[in-house]
């Protein structure tokens, strides 16, 4: 089961992006699980992840990746993930600093909101292409 | 006005996308139009777009873009715009032969229910940062 950890800025809950979201939770049961974190601020986004080993910083500057790339790093990358997601102003220079990884979803910048259903999707995804099903082609 | 066609498989109507959708259509109000073409299959969808002179291919292989890159791209391509997004199995080969440009949001595979509200986020982005407005910091 991997377990995954999500830190964001908590701020503007659509209900739109609430939906989109449980539907892959709910994809994802018994396989993974997001647990996720939504700070208030900043300094809060700081004050959660200084302290985890495991921080992957999502920043349009990180590493770009394939869907079959990031399913391999995904995987190798063991069964207890953190990933961290800027909010308005993009990842605190405190955190992109400490992060032993720094992943790209794009090099586009997308809302917040945005890289949160993107994320949870390309896990989703990730994982089917590991099973090798047809959600991938 | 810019007019931006966009043709699409129209299959899977999720709720959570046309909310997002709308948020960002109404956004873009008075300033640009997104014209939405859902066709039923990838042979309409060749059919649809093989005399638009203006296509743009959106695919996972095509040229990558920093946000502000976008938007200098978007508006100099004028204000009679055309992207195709593929189904499941990715743009029909035949368009992606006849398409000018080959553009990527990302080189991950997005669902291309996640592409369209990407786009659609990106185009709104993309005039908020020729407006030099506070939404891309």
């Amino acid at each position: 089961m991997l377990k995954v950890k999500i830190y964001t800025i908590g701020r503007c809950k659509e209900k739109w992006l609430s939906e989109a979201l449980s539907e892959y939770e709910k994809r994802l049961q018994g396989r993974a699980e997001l647990e996720w974190h939504l700070a208030k601020d900043d300094a809060q986004l700081i004050d959660w992840t200084h302290a985890d080993p495991n921080l992957i910083a999502l920043d349009p500057k990180g590493d770009l990746f394939t869907s079959e790339a990031f399913s391999l790093k995904l995987l190798q990358a063991g069964s207890r993930l953190s990933f961290v997601i800027g909010g308005a102003e993009g990842i605190p220079p405190k955190i992109l600093s400490q992060a032993k990884r720094r992943w790209s979803l794009s090099p586009l910048t997308f809302t917040h909101q945005i890289v949160r259903l993107v994320l949870a999707e390309q896990i989703y995804r990730a994982l089917e292409i590991d099973r090798n099903t047809p959600y991938h082609k």
